[in-house]
């Protein structure tokens, strides 16, 4: 397809939900070769053996224990994806960017352009708050030019990109009284991890739901920054995550106080279609149409559709996207593909 | 148990999800007795052959395609379950009223007392408006001095049920701006109704979730209704349910300005152990935790939880109910023991 | 209800699921009095702490650490329910029994008579062997009049209670050659237990199934041995359970080669309709239908229907029961009942 | 990626579950181009209005209601897919194969070669018994050979799949008695189609289970000729198929009894590997292994393990597929893959 060498790959942490996603995308992506996957638990065991659905294409790559000297070492190796808890990421994040490559990394952990917000939602200091000022938060939808500026592409998750993607435009147009902002999301339980805990249980999430984190939940960091740019105005808004019985999917509900009280859907609509008429992965809705988490599972799409209520005045804003799709790992090769040169959409489902 | 004869007690509707659990409750209470179950479609079989899952004491009961005239003919029959779509109910609850019987209505027919709110919310005339005033919300912990004095009780579905429950001590309270209210509501599959549709199928509601009668569900309007009581003063909310994959439950998760900036969620909670103590149906929860649905599943039981959001001095009110039972049928004979002086508790699970 | 002093039970191991049930079902028992739980992990906690849908007659009640030595020396408690795992039950039945209590174990510590077949199947020598002989396997449609004379009740779990009850009669009345026995059983997830595994959480059960313990799962030992007694010969049977995507179920379908070729369903039907006709719990289905999980949820009740294979002149046994309810805890009440010479039915659904 | 023109292709019933997935892979296959889809009921609208989620290469392509006789006009059209209820299929199939036209038939019109057959289990006469010679049984692991030399591809649906792949083997080897077979199969909730029917409910489906069908499944006429064919000999099995709350997947668990009864796991599953070795979209589990539907969910593979259980010489065989993957669309376009000459994995997940 292409006589360029493919960019050789790793990923650190595969074997969490978003990993696999991650793998699953690497293997088929046509100008990557993905060449090593490193995970202390699983090391010297298959792709295949630990993710049986693994595609066949690297199924029989052993998995490694890995350190960071080992990956600087690798010098075949062009990108590292960082799929790794909060915190863990830094450790490898920092020598792998000393010593020049390019890191894509998941976490939250270089999100953020302030280490005094970072210690107020994370409760220590920043690992390492040199490297905040040389990390991009990669969302290609509005950060797009910037990206092949930087070499840490600090990927945002599936909570900012749920709420950025409806918000920022109308933050951006003037639409909304940035201080009236309240979001609702509903996240599916792979949201939560592949983590042995009996909060976790397929008999604690399913036929239940619970809303989780309230009032402070730690994204609300990296959101409240996205906004602020976005509204040239400090925004601090309300936010209610909520745990859903069902694998992949997330809904963002978010409502604000329209400034300009007569517009109607139409108008906010046609503002979003515009906004996103050139994008591939954003599709705006018809009025009275809803975004529906079947319509975007496992691919890289986010649906937005924007409402008023007349009675209150409110702009009512509704997003669907697949948690580990967009919400996660496919926007991460997405945003990798900007880096890189390569087509936007190679690689990715839409 | 008791000398004292056995209330005799009639379903119209009983083939519906609510109307199963309606059965279901009215087999097992100790001072009643279901004589007849009404279907159109069902007539001439036992309740036992269309619902397998009936409880063994009335698996033989059959369901007769029964006239309203027949009802009133049913001189035995001290009172009628109507679990019927709304417009139909009020077909039978005329005459029912007119004989003289007791009506334990689960529509939205007698819900409102202003025929003209009626209109805008439901398309056409009231048709009845004459027995509005002859209804009482038979919401328990909102109208329980009133409801003995009424032989017609508008039972509340679940949407209102979940989001009243929380609100209206906040609004008597004069915690919180009536006008800032947002309420997000979150459904089970049931409450959606047992309807051959597509929408409705297994694969188009398991993996997904989506909102839905989004801005003006018809339920605001009897909302808006109790909350204008509370508050002594018309109250408009934003309100947006969503269809959820699961069977049973509700959460309402609602925002609202405070009015008293430096309150606290222990304040909060303060007021509403306080309201609700001496209720045996509502649980307050412990500052920090927050209502699940398996907490209350098959219960009439309603969790609720007060948060504060000092950053941006909102409260956040949680609740969960399950909708076929606090939400519809339970509640139902809850206020059904009011009425008739049984313990209020009598064949309910606490 | 009665001027006979209540019954005063404990429960070791409440906070599983088996236990969680238990607790729901004792709370509401009109002969019994819960006064006693213990658990290590959660002592000093109250049952409404750890499992907040706790109904609210025991939610005050608080969990103790309790050593088998307490519980010998609290004289008012007259019997003791253990849901605890295998191998840790015999600890407290052991001298429980030498004090004289009543043991009602849920585990599969005391169902084999023979020791020999329970080192073959568990891998280690019995710990008490010599209590096996003064245990009763308490299914009660099979041992119903041994049941009063025996004070260590070992209930059955769900898979033999759900093989046991079809095949049984078959077995009795010669129809089926007993060395043609296939079985499949289909669980729910709460069969599992709530153990903190990767294996068991929501996203590795959810939109999944799997057969597991292939070919040789450790409760066939108790199986083959009800069997054996029912044929009046050695009975082996290949079985073959799996895992499914609901919270509480279970279904088995068991197929067998007819020893009287031309019976029809309707012959078969006969018989079981005849050997279950006055059981309370046992509903046998017409010859068409089948059983469902949702006819017998979270009730005592066994669904069982025959039907007949022309074609292979093989007879196919069907049934359903709850795994948490007749699949454990409810059984392990009804057992009580028969024991103390309640009534059968006493604190049961129907 | 290729100079050849592109293969232009139609789909008649592209709106039902198995349509969806063939539009989805379809749209991506690098050799073909989906020019024509036929919906009655959604005729005018795009695949995109319809089913929103279909990818964005096609979305805009209206349906139309297309008759046969169109479908014979369009020149340019070289393959008709019909994912059609049966009966439905021949309609198209007749005028289509008259016209020269390739057609892959999803539905099971085709699929048996005798009329006799048919009749007896369809329970009326075969509509067009002059093409059933003309047709070839799709399966590709099992006809590869055949297909390119026929234009009337009958592909085999989720339940002949998902029991055909493991149980022919040891048929061809003579492993197992052909008398002594046992099929259990568990499908999802898809397989049962997208028809407004209360039995498809979510409410009906999710926290159920049940079996159906019993004894005499329409499908097991395609299992029993292909097993015979395998065979040699004829063969009867008894199939029990079963209704399980997932979306996507298939469980085949079958046990026959072993012809050499000193044969362990290893021997059988040696024969399978050794027969599967090459296949890309069979894969055979080591023993100790069981498939699972996670693992191949939304690919073309098919997992298949053996066991042999010694206390009762029965061989026992396990698969896992997706019913709408390998048990219907995927598995299509491999035939069709294999009938055009393209390489066999093109457009499809390893």
């Amino acid at each position: 397809m292409t006589d360029t060498p493919l960019l050789r790959a790793a990923i650190v942490g595969a074997s969490g939900y978003s990993g696999e996603e991650l793998v699953r995308l690497l293997a088929r992506h046509p100008r990557l070769e993905l060449v090593a996957v490193a995970s202390r638990r699983s090391a010297g065991k298959t792709l295949g053996e630990i993710v049986p659905g693994t595609p066949a294409r690297v199924r029989e790559l052993k998995f490694e224990d890995i350190q960071p000297a080992d990956l600087v070492a690798r010098k075949d190796i062009g990108v590292v994806f960082l799929a790794l808890p909060h915190g863990v990421a830094a450790e490898y994040a920092v020598p792998l960017r000393a010593a020049g490559k390019v890191v894509v990394d998941l976490s939250a952990d270089f999100r953020l352009r302030n280490a005094e917000v970072y210690k107020e939602f994370y409760g220590h200091d920043h690992p390492a708050p040199e490297l905040l000022s040389k990390a991009i938060y990669a969302q290609p939808e509005l950060h797009r030019a910037e990206i092949p500026q930087y070499d840490l592409l600090a990927c945002p998750g599936c909570y900012p990109t749920s709420i950025l993607l409806p918000l920022v435009p109308a933050l951006r147009a003037g639409l909304i009284d940035p201080h009236s902002i309240v979001i609702n999301s509903l996240s599916g339980a792979s949201g939560a991890g592949k983590k042995a805990e009996i909060s976790l249980l397929y008999c604690e999430i399913n036929e239940n739901m619970r809303a989780y984190s309230v009032p402070k939940h730690r994204h609300l960091s990296e959101i409240e920054q996205e906004l602020a740019t976005a509204a040239g105005t400090r925004v601090t808004v309300t936010f209610i995550p909520h745990l859903i019985p069902l694998h992949r999917g997330m809904l963002s509900t978010i409502t604000a106080r329209l400034k300009v009280p007569g517009a109607t859907a139409a108008d906010v609509t046609a503002l979003y279609a515009k906004t996103y008429g050139n994008e591939p992965f954003v599709r705006v809705l018809p009025v009275g149409q809803v975004p529906e988490v079947k319509n975007i599972a496992r691919t890289n799409v986010c649906e937005i559709a924007a409402q008023v209520d007349p009675r209150t005045d409110r702009l009512i804003l509704l997003s669907a996207l697949d948690n580990l799709s967009k919400g996660a790992s496919s926007q991460a090769v997405q945003a990798m593909n900007i880096r890189f040169g390569f087509p936007e959409s190679e690689g990715l489902d839409l």
